[in-house]
């Protein structure tokens, strides 16, 4: 068995678990930075592991590719027409090593909305002392989580220690075998809660279902000072009409990791609404060190089962497109 | 029984909440925006409610107060020669209702530190995308508590639910009630935790004793890239030998909310120290409604002991100084 792995943000530690868990299988493995580097005798290489969009051109060409393992959790960009050479070949993704990083993320930019913290932040940074503003708390808070995958539940498993009034998970199938949630719902009952909602957090996986769920109408429905984190998709919210509700001062603040184009572009009235706080697409990348261990981890542990002819832990549904 | 409110940050619910405890216990209430407003029939008034710098002249004149409750939660202005007419004034302060704002401030500055959401949140206010940077996580951090009164628990309890290595607590007995710990050490054992800390969380009160207790030593106790949280106190520091150790890059940054003089002067050399965090003693004022609240419950609740001649629950040991 051959296998090609793009060093990304791999450091030795990382390749020398790869290559031990290799060694294990049998299968002799190629690290390479980008595309051009593969060997000419790697190209027809059974099993490829790295970040989606690096490995665009081995995928795109090895018809004896049967395994891509992608380092991102989202996996939208592969089922375009034409990205496969092989169109049976097994996608798994890294979801369930993000939760960590991206749960983080979601209670830091909430509390910095929530107590202001950005306006004190760019008082201290003209050296000037400020004034104490009205705050609120994640304490007695309604939170709904859109999307109650790994990094929905590693989140609301935080969330519960700050004793909100209600926690909801709202999902596909209306059931999570989380149980920190006070409830969950199935998505079509979304209008219901969002009237009760403080602080909505949305991880959805870029999908045509979950393509514009917030809608216009729907952001209408979250009370009077209510809190958005996007940190699914951009292509989740209508991005107009959250910045004409910010803008407005109808909603307390949105804090958005994902947009509908990345980078944000520099026309974007995003840039310029009032009580946004914009973050590059950073909640869950590689920059954190535990997230690259258990990605890593998570690869081993599925390169394991292939070798031994069992199902992968980690696979993507191509029908559900997560 | 008369007693004087000051109105501070109280709505109408609370003024009502300690109208109805006062006509249960036959007291007469006066409620005033200053001393000035104080009626001459109240200028002998057995309890005073109010945030201390505002009560200091009727403490000050009134030989017959025989009870003063603190807004605040930091008593040792009280200590002062010459502050009370009556040396023998009770005081009760309301520590136990800034817990949950000051938690929440910890978890929020230590997550944007380690998280670099400050450089982000630069980048964007001036419309730039960034570049994605090393981040570092609450996760598999050890985590040292330094002062285990109701802010350090309840911080430590929403701590743990970010999967830290380790969860210290430091305290003047070493004996804490408190369960979330996986340990609680005595204050003469700091030198042997600080070397194990990657994050020092202080909240101690302004005594004696806590009067520069992170000197210039035990900063450099710290691993490197360490970090400092201070909600207590500014004269624990030693600010001097923290800007020096921060300018040097030695520590990953500290976010200070109370300073040795506040507000911090203009010439202060933290405002140019790199990797420091400056909020303006906003960790626990009364700019969240849940504070506040609580504040009044607690003062209401002694305000019952205190008319039924039972012990007041919190009551400050004027030995200890908190």
């Amino acid at each position: 068995m051959k296998l090609i792995v793009f060093n990304g943000a791999f450091k030795q530690k990382h390749k020398d678990m790869i290559t031990e868990t290799a060694q294990k299988v049998n299968a002799d493995v190629c690290f390479v930075d980008s595309d051009d580097d593969i060997p000419e005798e790697y190209r027809d290489a059974e099993v490829v592991y790295g970040f989606g969009m690096s490995v665009s051109g081995i995928v795109k060409q090895n018809v004896h590719l049967k395994w891509l393992c992608v380092t991102s959790a989202g996996v939208e960009h592969l089922f375009r027409p034409g990205v496969f050479a092989n169109e049976d070949c097994i996608i798994t993704n890294s979801a369930g090593a993000y939760g960590v990083s991206i749960a983080e993320h979601i209670i830091a930019v909430s509390l910095m909305m929530m107590r202001k913290l950005t306006y004190h932040y760019g008082e201290s940074v003209n050296g000037s002392w400020g004034t104490p503003v009205l705050q609120r708390s994640l304490k007695d808070s309604r939170i709904t989580v859109l999307g109650t995958g790994d990094i929905g539940c590693t989140f609301a498993r935080r969330a519960r220690a700050f004793e909100p009034a209600e926690l909801s998970g709202i999902c596909r199938s209306g059931k999570c075998s989380e149980t920190v949630f006070d409830k969950v719902v199935s998505t079509d009952r979304l209008d219901e809660i969002l009237p009760e909602t403080d602080l909505l957090v949305m991880c959805l996986p870029g999908t045509p279902e979950t393509e514009g769920i917030l809608s216009r109408e729907r952001i209408a429905m979250l009370p009077e000072g209510a809190y958005i984190v996007n940190v699914g998709r951009g292509s989740a919210i209508d991005e107009d009409a959250l910045a004409d509700s910010l803008d407005s001062g109808r909603l307390g603040g949105a804090a958005l990791d994902v947009f509908v184009t990345e980078p944000l572009p520099k026309d974007s009235r995003l840039w310029h609404t009032g009580n946004v706080l914009i973050t590059p697409h950073i909640a869950g990348n590689m920059t954190l060190d535990y997230t690259v261990d258990r990605n890593v981890e998570m690869f081993c542990e599925d390169l394991m089962n292939y070798a031994a002819g069992k199902p992968l832990k980690h696979i993507v549904d191509r029908k559900k497109g997560y």
